[in-house]
């Protein structure tokens, strides 16, 4: 398999932690040792032939400098997640012919990298039986957070099944009728695919993706790349791979699924940022539940507001809560224009 | 009138911009550019013949750099406001024989020094009269922070009132029947009285302290000072003045108010502060009612939680509501033994 990491959210629900120029996947949220980026290729390595990142100028020379050696694949502007992912896959195909490829975000946490490489090669398995493989996150709360995948049948691949269709993140009274039902899983948005099949999907059902991708991955590795650049990558269209191609394969029976419990967490808000026990400053809560502080190096006091977050950067101070962890997205919105020039 | 300034409170409402050794008395926390020792001894250079404080040794270094040329009373150990305020009426007595002498708290807000100053001077006219005379506040609102006089019968000075009683700190319902009933003033702890009368007062009430005094005060300007002190200083009773003798006399009929709006407040705690519109960091209020910053010189964003108050300085920061002001006195307690050290 060849791996391929779309690195380009900015994480804005992680603000001032994570900014525009300085993204989550670039940073040491948990505590690791190693930034987000880091540790997804290191949990690649054991699975992956290659492993290469796709992301924009602006952070080019920090994946560089974090990840020595890999290749890194620079999108002159943003397109999407199927625009990233496809420019790589071409390229491989073009490079090697028909390849399993497979897509993890640069910015999630895996606590449990057996289960992960387990999962990854029955997603492989799978991917070599012509499917758009996909790993599906076993819920482990009614969350409104995140997309669901519905299950269908057993497929013959042990540990994989079929894919009935995908759904938008749900409410909280539908996303419990989920977790009830049993046969929905979370959508992390990783995908294991031959690179064929893919690149044979958005003929059929994206053909500009299609001809502009393979026209510049035939010109990537000679002296006509930039050309090929600069006459296709800006009118390719944008869109997320989930409706690009997992949406309609879902529909003719072409996706599966790999379910797998892996201490996932796509470290979305600093609710889950302190759910996975991210190592903060002390703090005391007098008056209230638990609270959590990052970046102040000082001892946080907290007086009567529950599930209290308190972070703090060299520039900016944020104050919210577990329950309005989600909002905090709607920070960089509320800056005036001189401070959105520095602080978004 | 010779003006007492007792300087002694740690403001613990206010950690960690007041702290035991940097008490509220030594900031400016209003922004005015002077501190609010300062501010209350501009205010009384208006009335007073002469002006002294009283403080522990913790604070005399800062007292005297801060009032330059203003005589400072060093307690050798804290004896609580009836010693303090005793001392400096003693000595003041053992000097000029029968004074006019006024206690005021060295951490309190004025904003009309004018109708500060008309009640000072009825409240000395009242005095010659004989009574203790005490300030009293017209409630704003049915507070529940503050203790309450209860106002009778109109005096022969135009502008002061009998007082019927002292009452503690009232539940929020009563505050608001006193509110309602119009005879209730906040009791603020100002207090004009002849030293003759408050020295008698205290021969009868608490005959100790008055003993202890009056031996000190013959002393005071003696080389024998410091030995009185040694003899007589420790075994003094704490009693706060309210206690010992407004309360008392109070009952005799002996105790006058002077009902007075000046815009007055304690600057008890981050509400009031945020009140007075001291001056703060700028703050972003995302799906929140208005909050207030102050410390940490860069934009605070508070995300979600209604009237947040947020406190940095070089050492904590302090995460509060309006609505739980209150608490952070409870501060101390909650640090652990290291931290109390440095951080009360």
């Amino acid at each position: 398999m060849y791996a391929i990491i779309p690195a380009g959210g900015a994480g804005t629900r992680l603000w001032p932690l994570s900014r525009e120029a300085h993204p989550k996947f670039l940073a040491d949220l948990t505590g690791s040792g190693a930034t987000m980026l880091q540790d997804t290729a290191r949990r690649l390595a054991g699975v992956a032939t290659e492993i290469c990142v796709v992301t924009g100028t602006k952070h080019y020379e920090a994946v560089r400098v974090q990840l020595d050696g890999v290749e890194v694949f620079v999108e002159p502007s943003p397109r999407d997640s199927m625009a990233a992912i496809g420019l790589a896959a071409a390229v491989y195909h073009h490079r090697h012919g028909n390849v399993i490829v497979g897509s993890f975000a640069a910015d999630h946490h895996i606590q449990d990298a057996g289960a992960f490489r387990r999962a990854v090669h029955t997603a492989i398995e799978a991917a070599e039986a012509g499917y758009l493989v996909t790993l599906g996150i076993e819920a482990t709360s009614p969350s409104s957070a995140y997309g669901y995948i519905q299950m269908g049948a057993e497929l013959d691949i042990p540990g994989a099944r079929a894919v009935d269709r995908f759904v938008e993140k749900p409410t909280p009274e539908v996303a419990a009728e989920y977790l009830a039902d049993g046969n929905y899983v979370w959508n992390a948005g990783m995908f294991v695919v031959q690179s064929g099949v893919l690149l044979e999907s958005l003929r059929v059902l994206h053909p500009s993706l299609y001809e502009g991708l393979t026209a510049i991955a035939e010109a990537w590795d000679t002296p006509a790349r930039e050309q090929a650049l600069a006459d296709h990558w800006g009118a390719l269209p944008k869109i997320a791979i989930d409706h690009a191609l997992a949406e309609p394969l879902a529909d003719d029976g072409g996706v599966a699924t790999v379910p797998v419990s892996m201490g996932w967490s796509d470290v979305g808000d600093f609710a889950s940022l302190a759910d996975l026990g991210a190592p903060g400053d002390r703090v005391i809560a007098v008056n209230c539940s638990a609270a959590h502080a990052w970046g102040t190096g000082k001892p946080v006091v907290v007086v009567g507001i529950d599930g209290a977050i308190v972070v703090e950067t060299p520039d900016a101070v944020l104050v919210t809560t577990r329950e309005h962890a989600q909002d905090v997205k709607n920070v960089g919105d509320m800056l005036d224009e001189c401070e959105r020039g520095y602080l978004r």
